[in-house]
């Protein structure tokens, strides 16, 4: 369509075509200044109003900001410039007018509240800030996939219609599958499980899940971008050990790959690599451990969840990443498997980041019998989860996995105050659209 | 957990623990062998009787065909072992034994039909050749990513939550959310070009739709992978241009790192890299190439869409991928943009296989007038996608895209009779679980 030249690359002496929004007029009188903004940067455009064609002169400057041009000019040095060069314009083209009132302002000099931002996301993202957390988004799943690409995985893509939830009927969307009862699924955790005892052994997965959860706060979302990892004789240790890897790869693609984007938000100094090993703390050790910085008002004891408040204090005290293993049976899951020498004792394990838990993973039950009563326990029927349940007769390895949520991973890794500041299009309990 | 020894790095002389599940046990009488699997391959285990330990050889042969077991000790030469080597064992740790029945047998010397396959993918996915196609179909999806890349693309995630579907009501699965209506999305059109006139300006997207058909063939599924590109400032030949990139750059990551997973499919020799230039034909000439074949009963003329008996001739005269371009505007969706020149064209093109279609695309309407006329004339309420269209009226450039079908890619590249082949856990009509 266009033999285009993005802004950051046209040099003093070429003859181009940029094209991108009007980003700004600034008019002086007898000349005025055209700011020509792409996905690379901005550039000048510059009308002498006196010495130019009249036509061209007025296309230029008729436009309202927003708009779609492409400039075709000869770039020249300029110091006075924003970037250094400006061009000077022998053609304009207008390829989409923009409406004189946004409803949302790109160049952020008047603020915008959330709500409206994120039902303008296509101006929004025209502003470096946020583009930049999109762009570094895509950066941490393009790193965690070469990290799971190191650790010998297979991608897998699992089915998101489900006739049976993970952990049964609770928080689940329900759909109406050819005038059946079916759900949104809220985690792949059954099928990344029977895909190690597959002939893949080791796999990830990394997609959308689904969860009717009340919740309306800045942390949680019902739709959600889940990072899966499973594998076939890993214990909870060597999961532990992947989940780091694939964490601080995240951070490692960004640094290295990101520095536009972490100056855009501000963040090219304060970033950095998480280094050396995530200390690992026992569930026992952190109630100890939260108790004892006396931050709140009653005294964890041993079978207690760890409230947001007592994972904010230890996390203070921490202060970086950390997993918190061995945690009671009874408050994990049934598909997480108990320590051999102590059943009250479970190898489920989260990895916390000091703002919020980012993933939950565990070594699994992977004994048929264990595995059955688990779901009795859980109150959940057997028989409904009989395509899983059944594979577990025919050679389950032991294996071990875990869960990490993207979102959360790109909200604590850039600061963000909301989650939903980390999703182009947001599912909450109010926002279904757009 | 297992400091774990993968069957293909078993050298002569190591010692090794490899683990995995046992294939095949041949009990010779005084010498019998247990052949281990593991993801990389086969090994051979030998049990001589009467110089074992009494207790090792009885666990080693004494479980049923597709335990899990790791075996630890000495690696050796030996001529007539399958690869070469075989181990003789020192300890056999037996992790998850097998019922003595299996409802398929992962050795292949049973036959089984695609719903027991499926009903049973855990065991399905012990067959190499199965298991091939699953690691080639990962590799499609992450050559097609460093495709993307190459192309300066973000990558971008949208809702699978929506209010309304692409194209209307129709095919849509209903989903109850939190009391309103919504459905799962059946393509990421309208989100992705929202993206193309934020700052990102050209994006990618890897993930599900959700399309209601009825159809049950062996090329449709409920729920697919859609490879989805779209681009600002390009028009239908930037878009076609693209497409090719990334089509050939899946071949092309097949044929560099998947030769074991080919072998595997008896497709090592056939492979090919499409090479040249993809041919373009007009619609008026394809119709004229199908209508010379003889193949059809009836003559086709202008406006009719293309029956599959008639694709198939047209696929066996040119003989490998073609674009199909200049539709007639009437049987293309409202938000594909006329040629300039005569609205009666399109500029929607499709990419064929000589199999089936593979692509659809083509360059959008971005003229926010046209478009909501485009939504009336579908019979459409433009009032709810107002979200979408209101973005058209600040600065929408023009753009091009197209939607690659995954399974459709894999299918076509590997040769396989059904779709569900290249689905882990395919959604159809009657099939929902698990």
């Amino acid at each position: 369509m266009l033999d285009r030249t993005y802004t950051a690359d046209a040099e003093p002496g070429d003859h181009v075509t940029v094209a991108g929004w009007v980003h700004e007029i600034r008019d002086l009188g007898g000349i005025a200044f055209v700011i020509l903004r792409d996905k690379t940067g901005q550039i000048q455009v510059k009308f002498e109003k006196d010495e130019m064609d009249e036509e061209l002169v007025e296309t230029g400057l008729g436009v309202h900001r927003e708009s779609v041009v492409a400039v075709t000019g000869e770039v020249e040095e300029e110091p006075r410039a924003p970037t250094g060069v400006e061009v000077t314009p022998e053609s304009v083209d207008v390829l989409a007018e923009a409406d004189p009132e946004l409803p949302l302002d790109p160049s952020g000099k008047v603020d915008a509240e959330l709500p409206t931002r994120l039902n303008n996301r296509t101006l929004d993202l025209r502003k470096p800030e946020v583009k930049a957390v999109f762009e570094i988004r895509a950066e941490i799943l393009r790193s965690a996939r070469e990290a799971f690409r190191d650790l010998g995985c297979t991608e897998i893509n699992t089915p998101k219609i489900v006739a049976t939830g993970t952990e049964g009927g609770t928080e689940l969307f329900p759909i109406t599958y050819f005038g059946e009862e079916a759900f949104m699924n809220q985690s792949p955790q059954l099928f990344k499980q029977l895909m190690v005892g597959s002939g893949l052994e080791r796999v990830f997965e990394i997609g959308p899940i689904f969860r009717a959860e009340e919740h309306n706060t800045p942390r949680h979302l019902n739709e959600a971008t889940s990072i899966d990892f499973e594998s076939a004789f890993f214990d909870h240790t060597d999961a532990m050990d992947a989940c780091e890897h694939v964490v601080k790869a995240a951070y490692e693609g960004v640094a290295e790959n990101c520095q536009q984007q972490l100056e855009a938000l501000d963040l090219a100094d304060e970033f950095e690599v998480p280094e050396g090993e995530f200390p690992r703390l026992s569930y026992e050790e952190a109630i100890e451990r939260i108790n004892a910085t006396g931050e709140l008002d009653t005294q964890l004891v041993w079978g207690d969840d760890l409230p947001t408040e007592g994972e904010k204090a230890l996390g203070d005290d921490v202060g970086g990443h950390y997993f918190v293993t061995d945690w009671p049976s009874e408050i994990k899951p049934f598909y997480i498997k108990d320590h051999d020498d102590d059943e009250q004792l479970s190898t489920g394990f989260d990895l916390m980041h000091p703002r919020m838990e980012l993933v939950s993973g565990g070594q699994r039950e992977h004994r048929f019998d264990r595995l059955v009563e688990g779901f009795e326990q859980q109150g959940l029927d057997p028989d409904s989860f009989d395509y899983y349940t059944k594979m577990f007769r025919y050679g389950m390895p032991p294996h071990a996995g875990w869960g990490l949520g993207g979102e959360r991973l790109v909200m604590t890794m850039l600061g963000l105050q909301n989650i939903r500041e980390a999703v182009l299009f947001p599912r909450d309990r109010q926002r279904l659209s757009p």
